[in-house]
């Protein structure tokens, strides 16, 4: 294991500890350093919180900040954090508007977030729950509530966060997240395992010369092992799946985001984008926002993913507004 | 070879069409896709010009937008670009104020820079030239006109971009650039190889439990190699030799830019910049602006870069001014 750490335990604190000492705009509430929030809440505006495993950065903590999301609760790496750390996270953020949740469809995270905002409401805040499950390879259609959530959940992040940042109710927000949920599909694509601090050897084997089709962020079995293809292809295949469920074409508006899992270089997000764009350009669609880079890993494993959002009248502006998180930043043209 | 690719020799050219396709607010100058520059040039403003071999996103072409650089010729992977194309990225830039030259401390990219900046020169355009050589494990002290230049190059393009933003003469916005170089240090940690599209093997080896320190961005032999260690002592091997160039105590104040060389993530990234946080308070000395992520890489090399900047009235503000690129956005706080 190649890691730059020093004890495997310390992993998620000594990094938590490494971005408060970075990012005076981002603090922790009392003494846990995993109930990671906003150093500076906004009276009256709905707060949204997330949360879920390590291993993911800038997932999930890296998107707290303006006209984002107000805390995250952290777990260890690819494991769910405590109903506690969320209540803690949820009570702080709560500023007299209720509380949207927005995570990634994942067992443990759902217990735990649902007790959480039990133990909310029994303190008189206002909870409601918006849960990203963008992964088309997870789950055939009819049963996307099966489907895990991945990079997708960034516009989710995007468009409820502007809404809130506008002050909207919180039922507003959560429409808006539930909108921008509805509207997003994610293909994903592995080329390289990643290691688990405390574990120390790779979560599976892949071949030197193979890819894995629809594989998730912490290693789950995707829908096709193959030789990689040549990178126009590899997105095809991709994209060929998001167009089997939801179709494009002229006076279509769509934002783009290619996801890095980790070791794959930036060179590379690019020429898969390249592709992604000219299939849009093929079928009359129009790609309105364009993100690359790493928005959602899975440490040092090689891949990437592509998150479409079907965008409309509503969605696109908070979609294209400002943001500014310490890991991520926006600048509305 | 594991990458998202077509063909390896279209792979700069097939990165650069999707850069172009996916950000409008950059472009070509006429037919060369390897002459990049802003779309919107503005006039009476000294040119920022940069260049080198691609395999370093975002180094180089990132840093090119609002209030940093204005064009940078694009090289092959780990190649200089053309004399040719240098010259024709400056003619597009010089709007009447002049043109600098920012670009790090290879031989072919001296070479031609020095002949294109002649060349324009004969058409009556003024040019200055500073080389970015912050890598204080490639020579000694001394000779640091001999030191490569890697990723604290990106201290010289926001000092120097925020300064020619604010319209000051060329002679002013070299003498700015000039003294970032002369202010910033930089050192390098690798752990793993990276793989150059048209070579298809590891550009050299390392054992599975080794790191190199001093190691430079295309692989240029180091200082020492031996066992991964702990972060921390990673760190402090790092900062001791630069600590032993130039001392920080109290009353001084340092920007720190902690860089990834492609593989390592964001995690390790912080957990190295906590302990480079506790030096600096040890020594009584501020740390007062922070970038962490990758700005330098290696393509899909695992490592990392730790490069200080000694900030003083004069740099501190043009350190911390807003800027917006494709690849770089900061909000001035």
């Amino acid at each position: 294991m190649k890691k730059f750490l020093n004890r495997p335990e310390d992993f998620v604190d000594e990094m938590l500890e490494g971005i408060y000492r970075a990012h005076p705009q981002v603090t922790k509430t009392a003494d846990d350093l995993r109930c990671y929030v906003t150093a500076h809440p906004r009276p009256g505006k709905v707060g949204i919180v997330t949360g879920g495993g390590s291993g993911h950065l800038p997932l999930f903590l890296g998107y707290v900040g303006e006209n984002m999301l107000d805390g995250a609760a952290v777990g260890g790496v690819f494991q769910s954090p405590s109903s506690d750390q969320i209540l803690e996270v949820t009570k702080y953020v709560e500023q007299g508007a209720g509380v949207l949740y927005i995570y990634g469809n994942y067992t443990g995270d759902i217990m735990n977030f649902d007790m959480a905002g039990e133990l909310a409401e029994m303190e008189d805040i206002a909870v409601r729950t918006v849960i990203g499950n963008d992964d088309v390879a997870s789950s055939i259609v009819g049963e996307e509530h099966k489907r895990r959530g991945v990079a997708g959940i960034f516009f989710l992040y995007k468009a409820a966060g502007a809404a809130a940042a506008q002050m909207m109710p919180l039922d507003e927000v959560a429409r808006i997240a539930e909108k921008a949920r509805a509207n997003t599909r994610t293909m994903g694509v592995a080329l390289s395992p990643c290691i688990v601090p405390e574990v120390g050897k790779p979560g599976f084997e892949i071949g030197a010369d193979e890819m894995e089709i629809g594989m998730g962020i912490h290693g789950e079995p995707g829908i096709s092992r193959s030789k990689l293809a040549p990178a126009d292809a590899v997105v095809d295949q991709m994209l060929d799946r998001i167009f089997a469920e939801e179709s494009f074409g002229a006076g279509d508006a769509v934002a783009v985001l290619v996801n890095g899992l980790g070791a794959t270089p930036l060179e590379e997000l690019y020429i898969l984008f390249r592709r992604v764009s000219q299939r849009f350009e093929e079928a009359g669609a129009a790609v309105r926002n364009v993100w690359l880079g790493e928005f959602a890993t899975s440490m040092e494993m090689a891949g990437a993913s592509i998150s479409v959002l079907r965008l409309d009248a509503e969605l696109e502006p908070l979609i294209a507004a400002s943001a500014d998180t310490p890991f991520f930043k926006h600048v509305a043209r």
